[in-house]
C-alpha cells in the first residue's frame, strides 16, 4: 500500500531532518558579535552561505546616506556604512518564469549591546544550548528568526523543490538604531508582493507597531567659564535631575488612557520613555560641566516622529523651567538614531490568511493578532512601499537584557510555518533531476 | 661710594634676573600632561634637572602600597605606582656640617583631568602666556608653585650661596587623589624641621584645611535578572536620582552653622559635597541596570575620614529608603581615593613668624592667615610627623576648571618669598670660588 505524501509534508519532514544543522547554523551566526557597525563579517558569512550552500543569486546593497537621507523613514545615523552592506539573496529561477506573487523573508543581523557583560550567567557570544533553550546576545532578537527563515527555504530545497514565484531573503543591518539598511535596499528596488519578518514576538502575526524616537540631551553648565574667575555655572549631574523628572512625568502623560489609540488601548503602559544612557564627568574632584543623556520614547501610529520629538522637547523645556538655572540655560537636543513612525498594518491582504493556514497546519491551533509596543523594519514596507508585511517569529525572553534566550521548539515551529507559508504563497516546483 | 648689598638683596635680584628663564621652566613642566598615573616623565625630567642644573643629590622613592597601606593617612589607590616615583633632591653639603634647622619645599606634579578639553579657549597643555597670565591645566595647581620653589633655590645658587642647614626639594605624585606619594616619602624618612608647600591659595599662609573623602556608589537594578523572564528591576539612572537628592540634603546639613568648627565658621558653605562623575548605560534602547557615581565630600578637622564616610553612607541609606525599590536594593559603597583628615596647623612654630617677615620684605605688606576649604599634602607633616607646615603660594583662578590660569607676578613674588624664607630659615654660606 502506498501513501501519498504531499509536498508540504515532505518539506516539514525536511525541517525536522535539518533541525540539528539549523541549531548549529544559529549558533554559528550567534557567535558573530554583530553589534551595530560590526555586522560586516556576519553579512559576508551569510552572503557566502547563500551563494555556496543554497545556490542563490546574491546582491549586496551598501547604504548611501546621500541617497536615502531625503526619503521618508530615514533616521540620522552615526555609524560608518563601509563594509556592512545589506545582503539580498534570490532563489534561482533556473530559466523558469515566475508564477504568481513574489515573497521576501527579511531579518536583521545587528544585535544590541551585550553590556553589562558581567551580569550574564553565560558568555553572551557563546550561543550556549541548555535544554530547550539557546542563550546569547541576539539569539532571540533576531538571529533565531534569521536561521528559521533561511532553513525554511533550505528545507524546501532539500525536499527537492524550488519556489514557483520570485522568492528572496534579505539580511539587513542597523535595525536596532535606524532601519536605514532596509530603507536603502528597498530604495534600490529589492521589494516583493509580501514580506515576512521573523521578529521574536511569538507565533502571532503583528498588525500594529509603535514608532520610536531617540534624542540626545546635552546639559552644559560651563557658561560661567566666560568669566576669568573661578566658578562653573552648576553641577551638570544635578541639573540633569530635572530633565529625568520631566521624562518621568512625560511617560505618565503619554500613557494616559485618553492618549492611547485603539490598537494599544489594552496595554497599561504602551509608550516606553526611558533614559538609556547618562554620562557626565571624568574626575571625582572636578565639578562636571557637561552631562549627556540618551533618551528614547515610543510614539503612537499616525504620529509624525518629528512631531513626537517636538512634543517631548517642549515637555522637557516646560517642566525644567521651574529650575532657575535651567530656565536661563535650557538643555540642548540632538536627533540621532530612531526617527521611526508607528504603523497599523494592512490586514486585509491574503498574507494574513495564508499565514493563519500555515500556523494552523504546523501547530494545530488558530493564531490571533497582536500589536507590538516597539518598532520593527516592517514599517518601511507598510508605510512607504504599500507592501503587506507582518512580524511572526520565535519566543523567548530577555531581549535587550543579559541572559537573552530563545525557545528552540518555537524556532523549529517558525521554520516550519515559514516553509509551509512559502509553499502556499509562491507555489513550488520539482527541481530537475529530483524524483 | 660703595653700598653694602646684603645676601637677601642679591638673591632677590637673582630671582629677577632668572625670571624669564623661570617662566620658560614653568612652561616646560606645564606642557607635560601629568594627570594622575602619568607623572613619570615629568618626574624624570625634574630628577635630571635637579642633578644636572642644580647639582643636587637626588633620590627617588617608589610608592609601595604594602608598606604604607597600614599607616595613618593612607588612601586606597587605583593606580599603578610603576615608574612614577617621588623625587627628593637635597642641596649639596660640600663637606660642611648642617647648621640649624632643616627645611623642605614640596609640591605635587600631578594635575587633575583637563576634560572637557573642548571647553578650553586655549590648549590645556600649551602653557600659553597671555599678558601677565599663564594658561593651562595645572599651571596654577600647582606647577607654578613647583617652579617658584625650585627657582627660589636656583636664585640662591646663582647669587653664589648655598643653604647652611639641610635643605631639600620634594616633588610628589597623586596629591589630587590620595597623597600616597607624600606618605611614602615621609615614611622613607624624607622629613625636615619645617615644610613649605606653594599650593596656590595666594600669599597668605594656611593654618587650617579640611579633609576629603571620596566614595564610589553603585546602583544595581539587575536583581530581577535571576528570573528567566524579561524585566529588569528598574532603570538605574532613575534610581540614582534619590542618591543625588540625598547628597544635596547632606550638603545642606553639614554646612549648617552649628556643624562648623571655629576655623571655618566664617564660610557660608565650607563643605563641598559633589557628584563628580556619573556613568550609566551604553545603548539608548537598553534599560540601564547599573549606575556608578563618584562622590566627594570635605570633612571638618578632627573628624576621622572613616567616620565621615560612614556618616555620608548612613545619610544616603536613610534618605533613599523612601524609595521602595532602593529600600529593598540599597546602593553599594566603595572606598577609593581620598581618605584624608582635616587639620588645624600648629601655628606657634617660628615657621610662621619667619614666613611673615619674608612676605613683608618682598611685598611691603603684612600677611594674614587663612583656612582653606580643601585638603593638601600638608596634612601628613602636621598630623603624622609632628612637623610645622603651611601652604603659601601663587594666585590665579579656575583650578579644576577649563582655562585655569596663574598670575605671573604672584609667581615671581612667591619665588622671592621662598628664597628669602630659605635664607632666614637655613642661613646661607658663600660657595667656594664665589666672590
Amino acid at each position: 500500500m502506498t501513501e501519498t505524501i504531499n509536498p508540504s509534508q515532505k518539506v516539514l519532514a525536511s525541517v525536522d531532518k535539518l533541525w540539528e544543522e539549523e541549531i548549529e547554523f544559529l549558533q554559528t551566526i550567534a557567535r558573530f558579535p554583530s553589534t551595530i557597525e560590526y555586522e560586516g563579517s556576519l553579512q559576508l558569512y551569510l552572503k557566502n552561505f547563500f551563494q555556496n550552500e543554497l545556490q542563490m543569486d546574491v546582491e549586496t546593497v551598501d547604504v548611501d546616506e546621500k541617497e536615502i537621507s531625503s526619503l521618508p523613514g530615514y533616521s540620522p545615523s552615526e555609524w560608518s556604512y563601509a563594509g556592512r552592506p545589506v545582503v539580498v539573496a534570490k532563489a534561482p529561477r533556473n530559466s523558469r518564469e515566475s508564477e504568481g506573487s513574489s515573497l521576501l523573508f527579511q531579518g536583521h543581523v545587528d544585535v544590541v549591546s551585550p553590556e553589562p557583560k558581567h551580569k550574564w550567567s553565560v558568555d553572551p557570544w557563546g550561543a550556549q544550548r541548555i535544554g530547550d533553550r539557546l542563550y546569547g546576545r541576539g539569539v532571540l532578537d533576531m538571529k533565531s528568526g534569521v536561521a528559521a527563515m533561511i532553513y525554511a527555504y533550505k528545507a524546501i530545497r532539500e525536499a527537492g523543490y524550488e519556489p514557483a514565484s520570485d522568492f528572496s531573503i534579505k539580511t539587513v543591518i542597523e535595525e536596532e538604531a535606524t532601519g536605514n539598511g532596509t530603507l536603502a535596499a528597498a530604495n534600490a528596488g529589492h521589494l516583493a508582493d509580501a514580506v515576512l519578518i521573523p521578529e521574536p514576538f511569538g507565533q502571532c502575526p503583528s498588525t500594529a507597531q509603535l514608532g520610536s524616537i531617540w534624542l540626545r540631551i546635552h546639559i552644559d553648565t560651563s557658561s560661567n567659564l566666560q568669566s576669568d574667575q573661578t566658578g562653573v555655572g552648576a553641577n551638570a549631574i544635578e541639573k540633569a535631575q530635572s530633565v529625568i523628572e520631566a521624562l518621568q512625568s512625560y511617560r505618565e502623560y503619554v500613557n494616559r488612557d485618553e492618549q492611547k489609540p485603539p490598537e494599544f488601548a489594552h496595554m497599561e503602559e504602551p509608550i516606553d520613555v526611558e533614559v538609556g544612557t547618562m554620562h557626565s564627568g571624568d574626575f571625582a574632584s572636578n565639578i562636571p560641566v557637561e552631562a549627556t543623556l540618551e533618551v528614547r520614547s515610543a510614539v503612537y501610529p499616525g504620529k509624525d516622529p518629528a512631531e513626537g520629538k517636538q512634543d517631548l522637547i517642549d515637555w522637557i523645556l516646560d517642566k525644567t523651567k521651574d529650575d532657575e538655572w535651567l530656565r536661563e540655560h535650557p538643555p540642548a537636543f540632538e536627533s540621532f538614531g530612531f526617527h521611526a513612525e508607528g504603523m497599523v498594518m494592512p490586514e486585509e491582504d491574503p498574507l494574513f490568511a495564508k499565514l493563519d493556514e500555515a500556523h494552523e497546519l504546523v501547530t494545530g491551533k488558530q493564531c490571533g493578532r497582536q500589536a507590538i509596543p516597539v518598532t520593527t523594519d516592517a514599517r518601511y514596507y507598510g508605510l512607504y512601499y504599500d507592501t503587506p508585511v507582518t512580524c511572526y517569529g520565535p519566543s523567548g525572553a530577555k531581549m535587550h537584557e543579559p541572559d537573552e534566550w530563545v525557545d528552540l521548539e518555537s524556532v523549529k515551529n517558525v521554520t516550519k510555518v515559514y516553509a509551509d507559508f512559502l509553499i502556499r504563497w509562491c507555489g513550488i516546483y520539482k527541481k530537475e533531476g529530483e524524483s
